[in-house]
């Protein structure tokens, strides 16, 4: 995101507009309202012409520049990535994946629920789809660092795969909230968290696999 | 379901049909209609009238008995349920988890995507949602064998929680597979399941949890 530009809103020729300035106050107002109507009324009742209205923007400005309701869930998730988030740091492998999970449990069950509105979109649109998959992508690789520090501490063994070890610890958050739509459980985010530590240090992520020393 | 009745078709009047029998014929026709039809064209081109057409009865009969969409989706998962499966038996915890989740990653991967395009759907239906729960409900409290013939052999402490440690074991696969949407990784079946019987071994799952043995 590029700062805010204190330059007063009025017309401009709808041809031409810099990055900064009136178009990122534009692409954020549509964005927000993007969220409020999946909030209020899912997938079903998300129109291009109610974001607009809702963002107070002309109905054209949406269509020229996100095109459809996939392009403008594929935009909120390339807005959402495009952040300075860092993974919790607390001092141990366990601490941090217990955090994370905790964010992860916060986001999922927050209401109105946007993140699983999210998420059922992306069955609907292969736009919204495909920027889910490159949002994920993202926060999982920035989260590798957890697995770097606890290798650094020398809680792990050193060729440990950072990836499956963060998918197994997160996994559990997102099938049971998801998918299995369980009610949530506080303990969760904790519990998943030592299951993926206690599997780490077994040894279950060593990379190459002779490194077994369950 | 009943076993098949060798009755032979014909009219008969619509009012009073036994549950076995023609009944018990049509309804595995129209939920062998929505399946193809799901897989062909997923949910948006899913209709009464095309899985009508497709079984071979009448419109009226379809909607008489399931209503709408949401109605047939979620006879799909109660039939599915309505089945002897059982867990693999393989003689180890880790290889019985590595056999389920082989059996979970060809399901969500098979050609046609039924699997994905009934959760998928389950986004889309409160009435499907509901069933698909009673379903992995139904799988989840079957596969708890494989959890106590574990304790049985010794290989577990006995107070291990069985539903926490297969959905330990099995969420990776809907997690890699449904949402982040990887590649399936040939390896990735047994993987979870030696990371989940690492963790039960070190104690993951005992109850209560001073059995911390790691």
């Amino acid at each position: 995101m590029t700062p805010t530009d204190p330059e007063p809103e009025g017309p401009r020729p709808p041809a031409r507009r810099r990055p900064g300035g009136r178009t990122a106050r534009i692409r954020r107002q549509v964005l927000d309202a993007v969220l409020a109507e999946l909030g209020e009324h899912g997938y079903d009742g998300l129109t291009t012409d109610a974001v607009a209205a809702r963002a107070g923007v002309h109905r054209t400005t949406v269509y020229r520049r996100w095109r459809d309701v996939g392009g403008l869930l594929a935009d909120v998730h390339d807005a959402a990535g495009d952040d300075d988030w860092q993974p919790p740091e607390t001092g141990s492998l366990e601490g941090d994946l217990a955090a994370l999970n905790q964010e992860i449990q916060t986001a999922l069950t927050a209401r109105p629920p946007i993140m699983t509105a999210l998420i059922a979109a992306s069955f609907r649109s292969e736009k919204a789809a495909q920027a889910q998959q490159r949002l994920w992508e993202d926060r999982y690789a920035r989260c590798e660092t957890i697995v770097s520090r606890a290798v650094r501490r020398g809680e792990l063994p050193p060729h440990t795969d950072a990836r499956r070890l963060l998918i197994a610890a997160t996994a559990p958050l997102y099938h049971q909230l998801v998918l299995l739509r369980m009610t949530p459980d506080p303990r969760l985010p904790g519990r998943a968290a030592r299951t993926a530590a206690l599997a780490a240090a077994a040894g279950a992520f060593a990379e190459p696999p002779s490194a077994d020393d369950a």
